[in-house]
């Protein structure tokens, strides 16, 4: 079975959870630790349906499967080689009747799913503002990691209607964009409630935040413990080996 | 002279930076490591008008005009007997060329010192919302931790009229408030440049943020590495005992 399942320029790299795998394209887009983090710091509670948009090779529903008691997960992808690879990876975990693949436009993912139809939104979008210094806007990585078919604020605009009254939302993003991320959560009425930094290294500048956000939410923060991924080079901290599994 | 300069029931502290002191009434309001983290986060340069929003003891400026080339510093304080111990102060140290407490109210500043006056706008702020749980809304205690007299948002609208276009806002503040003060400060147009998180110990959630703006800046915030106070329970870090200039 997994023969027919894994495309020729494809891998199936182990998830340490529950046995499952995933299929990836190393010429196309590979998932980062931003993504495992981002599903150890997402909670998706018994008999909730959690959306996650731009699901790329479909990483985080097939964690968030795994690690939480969620009762149904989507993932939207906009690229349907992509989106086609995601699926083969929840065939391959014999998924089907949890995770759904859907290929379509954050940007129409309201009209499409419905309003209020979520518990849960996560997403790991891309980082970098515009396209500048992009050679091809077409090419897979640049899709992941440029704001090329989808903005923050298409994200944050979608998620608001997609979420029930109350409904949490999980992302991960680049700590220099942090100041527009809240501004912008809070006019789309996605109230910022949980934050954590990852450092590299304890005395290093954090290269990756996680926020949680509440649809309707009252204004209070709070802002976690550091998350340190090494302890010495090469060598992950404790917590880090626990997110991943190990 | 010390023996004039300093009342019945006030105590002398020496600062540990250029044979500085401080006078302080334990009775109402004695500064604590927040301010003094935020006069090591702040940069006045040479030449440059610093004001203090807020000033209570004038720790804030005393300090800044020991560690920074700043050439002139004002704290403007709205309780007459705070306003006149940190004037006193200031004469304790000589320091009456360099700075100048002001008794008055931060709703009104912009009016007081006009349009584009300063360089660097400081401030330790008031950090609880409301009067909640306050006995004595007059005490200064309550008026210095509370938003009995001021709110952020009179903080954030006068600092963006006193700071010139590009003059730095320096303010140490809740973390469980920062989504809020973000938001705000993009209002105001005072644009979050620079973020740091003082966590207690390396495992536990931070207790103060030390933020950097820029009046009409460009959006990309820098965050610093964690600044971390203990490294066993009463023996300070590193760090922190250089901003205490031990």
């Amino acid at each position: 079975m997994q023969n027919k399942l894994v495309h020729e320029h494809e891998r199936v790299d182990e998830l340490q959870r529950n046995g499952y795998s995933i299929i990836q394209d190393p010429g196309r887009f590979c998932f980062g630790m931003d993504a495992v983090l981002l599903s150890g710091f997402a909670n998706v509670k018994k008999g909730e349906k959690a959306l996650d948009l731009g699901t790329g090779t479909g990483i985080i529903p097939i964690l968030l499967e795994a690690k939480t008691k969620g009762e149904h997960f989507t993932g939207l992808e906009i690229q349907p080689e992509s989106a086609d690879m995601a699926a083969r990876s929840v065939q391959l975990n014999h998924l089907e009747e949890r995770i759904s693949i859907v290929t379509g436009d954050i940007k129409d993912a309201s009209k499409r799913f419905g309003a209020s139809s979520f518990d849960v939104v996560t997403t790991n979008p891309p980082y970098m503002i515009g396209q500048h210094g992009i050679a091809n806007p077409k090419d897979a990585k640049a899709i992941a990691r440029h704001e090329v078919l989808c903005t923050l604020d298409d994200i944050l605009r979608e998620s608001a209607k997609l979420l029930r009254p109350g409904g949490r939302f999980y992302m991960v993003h680049r700590p220099f964009r942090l100041a527009e991320i809240f501004s912008r959560m809070i006019e789309y009425r996605i109230e910022p409630k949980r934050m954590q930094l990852v450092y590299p290294y304890v005395d290093k500048e954090p290269n990756m935040v996680l926020i949680e956000g509440a649809r309707g939410g009252k204004s209070r923060l709070t802002v976690e413990k550091p998350l340190i991924v090494y302890k010495a080079p090469g060598q992950y901290t404790d917590e880090i080996y626990s997110i991943y599994g190990y």
